[in-house]
């Protein structure tokens, strides 16, 4: 099994970055659940290429095509099931890498597994491009997590060593990010663009960390040990390429520091701090759910690189063609978004309500 | 679905810290699979309290009591199950538990969950005393990887601002860690515990970080998407009780310095640097794997805290009664080894050979 | 994966009959419910042996020990475990079978798939004596669905060429089945009861069949395909040694008659006839749920057989020792319910409630 | 979830009846499989509907589009995604159903469970149309079966009383199977074909049962309790619309006449006879499976029937219209085969090679 994430939703993602589709099946939703075609291609435009200097140039709209699941704008019980055609044809650029793996990618661990008979195609299966089915699942379940008054917002925490203003762990402003960049400082972001516009001259690419608040989740999510919410959320972050990092809250050295303290607020149990980045055992604890995630620099850069030959096993050098991001992580912040949707969204459906004892 | 992790095999664990048992049932494991349970205990004994200073007195032995699954000393295709006796009787310490939550631990989001049918004692399903049945699965796990040729070995990365020697990603130095604190640097070991102890004399606590290379795996192994090593690895890892961060190699700020170029040494493709952590695509290059963890300071700390009553929802003081590790690092090291067996195991199981293309 | 079943609970069965001891997991249960053991130890002593003389001489009693995830009579969120410890010391009556298998037994199969590492004394994992934990969940399953309005009833519904009354689809006697031997008619129980001394006496055995009834279970149970209600039933019912057909309610030849036609009473939508057994497209219609399962006649025969010696590969007769029930089906009659206990109350557990459309 | 299976690979089918499209994601299919996709057409035109009387008229093929997982006529690696458009566009006449359900359909459990968000048109995703991606998916995995030497192939085993030659349980003559209505004995074809026109004027319908068997497949596949082959086979030949029984080999009244003796041929393990349908203890000993499914007669028939308007809450009487089969038996043969194929090679992906014990 690979390509397939849930307990009690089920996601499959299919397709190759230039086979002829690319698309996503989801399966478990109940019925009755509105759907937003607007406001979810305009979440999936977030993701698109050619937004700005630091993406590839866009060559087409990713629309997503449903062919079932959906009817009149509801859900109807029956599997969602979208696709998005490939417009781009197949393309001869790839053929060197059959014999010659491009550092940084998986063509090489492909090859490995499937033994010379990998779609390497702009990445194939691998390919960044996969996330865009992520997210019409992802876009989906944000949406209805939204009816229930959890909103799910990233924006980018670093690019090189820019930094973006920090969520506060205790009110997240997520009203403030905004921007095709997602920052909420408005001058930091365009020093990020600088920076990137820099590596993309410079023919290298640089890498960055984006942080995710869910705000509005009640307490009691999550279930104990290899269900809680951080193995949930680990699991499908690192399902998107490039995602080598990840931790939730804000540890403190020490035990004194590092444990919030209960309070009352209103009739409500909060937390004074906000350091466990409001997960206790895996369990959300009503206060903002926070996390980081670290994104490496792009791997397909303009300069020439060190490889091999397995025809002839041995060193040769490499130049990988085409326009690539040199920085990926403006558009990874919505997948990041998507990606916390889904594992949240799902945890939800699961969720089994207890009566209180009395 | 909390306790069960598993995609090829099926691990179930179960029981709370002051019930009669807790343990373990692994499913779908090969028969005739040698278990040296000598070697288990010792793995098991890493994790044992009463080591040293810096962890709680020791007042009974770990043993596993195997009630399936093993026969004359190999496995027989039967599920493999496991119990650990538990020989403290239920404690009345905590009761006050029932109405008023201890910061940093699971108790209060256990209590909304479970509408006050929770079982807190020790703290029931949530306590560390739970990884004691993932070291005795993992310790198999790590036997039948060695098998193999794999070997896993984690140590103390850091403990608050102490470091041990850092693993070499190409070649990491696994034989070279030892003693009971799982360091590669002994000074820096004898520091640490100095540490520990200061802190365990303050009534405070202290967190640090650890550190894991698995040697010897083959390129190929890891699935695409969700079940990639690290999607796997990150799922398990996480539902081990105070870890909040995860990160895989050690990414470099751009793509010229992080991408790992290729070479062919003694007719293998290897890397010329391994900062992808053994890992692209999230399937192994045949390069060590390497990951490190970042462990919270131990909540439960000698020191008056706030917390609130739920019955009187209001504030309230809590002194946390009962001796607790002033640091969990050291015991959590074999943890992170059995959890990462575990997964990797898992995906070996896993594993479709491919004939390779001619 | 073997042993395990269901998408929102998560049973796992382990232990070999002449192992140290049987058992279950049962993970994924909400707390709060509760639970009543004594009505657990009158349900399983239904299916325990040396009830009469169509079983085995009772040895002992199959007492359960619950090692986790009950608390005071209710559970507690924690996943439940429970043990039946075994007193039959390892038997030496079993060596010969390990290079001559049983006709009828899974000797043969288990010795291929496990190269000679099997467990077969007393049929190892494939035991009948693995019912004793599917019969601790099923219990409790059967416990809560009770709580809820919703009742599970077998009775035998042949043995031989002796058939017992059938339940009425449009509103099961479930409330006449009594007795050990589970039937409505009580001479064609007596008249059972001899039949099946009589197949000891003469060192043969009987099949027969047994049939279900679900009442109560509200329409809109189930999921479509792969997730109906037959399809998890028969998934766990076949996983009963000696199970070898399943059918549900009772198809008519023509569409005329088989399909089942609406009405409406007292305000409810009902069916005047029950063809489908409560099941239209897999879901529940609020019918009584209505299945028959054909058991095979026990293969242990005090008869002397035509069996092989793998080490001399030729033929060899074989006398199979020990005392075995010259007919299962009585004792199979709560195994039957235990396992369409857990099927439905996992579908249960899943199932996801839709607004009605205003 | 619903419309999901497997344990190692994982089939997700989605679409409805009258939606854009049907299809299904085949994921976790090892690369380097040789597809052939004439062959596959040629399989699911068995299916497709118009190929003699007894079947609707053809309207289009179902020629399968595939989106990925296959390149140059392997496989890829990458999950294997195939959609069949549909070309009628969404009917009118499916209006009525929404408030009085079609007797024998899933018309009214779909409206309960979907509270009145369901897609009703053609069935919805409850329609027998849905097999025809299952028939893809199992199209695929019988040629990967056939490859290792094992065979697949059902035929009708009856039609009303009509009845074909039964498989020869030692040798099924699965090369005798001919023709549109798949049967051995020509002349019992040409009756039933003669039958079902019959019921075809007469506005009625008429049910049967189908006999699978499996040939070539090796001892040893299969797992114990849920996982063995008869679970495996029955959860997901129960997820085909309109079968209601299942069962396996040809159990005999009594352990003296069911017992399959063993025997050595030629070196090999066989059985003298194979009541037991190839499997003991859920795994197959090596002799043929077999297994017979019984299929209701279909219930769309061209009969004034009696049923019930949601909005009025009373009875009322209701014309199917539209074209139907009048009987669905010769068309499911494939969908069976398929089904069979599915578990066999999701079985076989799974099994672990255990090394012969010295």
């Amino acid at each position: 099994m690979s390509s397939t994430f849930g307990e009690n939703l089920k996601l499959s993602i299919f397709g190759q970055s230039h086979g002829s589709a690319i698309g996503m099946v989801l399966d478990g939703i109940p019925a009755g659940l509105p759907v937003d075609t607007d406001a979810l291609e305009k979440f999936l435009s977030r993701r698109a290429p050619g937004q700005g200097r630091w993406s590839t140039p866009r060559k087409e709209p990713d629309h997503p095509e449903f062919l079932g699941g959906i009817v009149d704008g509801f859900t109807c019980g029956a599997p969602i099931a979208a696709v998005i055609h490939n417009h781009n044809t197949r393309s001869s650029d790839y053929q060197e890498l059959m014999d010659c793996p491009r550092p940084g990618h998986a063509d090489y661990t492909a090859h490995v597994k499937y033994g010379g008979f990998e779609d390497l195609a702009g990445g194939g299966h691998f390919s960044g491009r996969l996330t865009a089915p992520l997210c019409i699942a992802g876009g989906l379940c944000k949406q209805w997590l939204e009816e229930m008054g959890i909103r799910i917002q990233a924006h980018i925490f670093s690019i090189g060593n820019l930094e973006d203003i920090p969520f506060d762990p205790l009110n997240p402003q997520i009203d403030m990010v905004s921007g095709n960049l997602s920052v909420i400082n408005m001058d930091a972001g365009d020093q990020m663009m600088e920076l990137i516009e820099e590596f993309r001259q410079k023919g290298n690419s640089v890498g960055g960390s984006i942080e995710c608040a869910i705000t509005g989740l009640p307490a009691g999510i999550g279930e104990p040990m290899f269900g809680g919410i951080e193995s949930r959320i680990a699991q499908i972050i690192y399902g998107i390429p490039a995602v080598k990092g990840l931790s939730f809250g804000d540890i403190q050295p020490t035990g004194l520091e590092n444990n919030d303290h209960f309070t009352v607020e209103n009739g409500q149990i909060r937390t004074l701090t906000n350091h466990a980045g409001g997960i206790l055992g895996g369990i959300s604890n009503g206060m903002p759910v926070l996390f980081k995630v670290q994104i490496k620099p792009t791997p397909s850069i303009a300069t020439t690189q060190q490889s091999i030959s397995y025809s002839e096993m041995q060193m040769r050098s490499l130049n990988v063609s085409g326009r690539h991001d040199p920085c990926i992580v403006p558009r990874a912040v919505p997948v990041i978004e998507a990606a916390a949707a889904i594992a949240i969204y799902d945890l939800i459906l699961g969720n089994t309500q207890t009566a209180r004892r009395k």
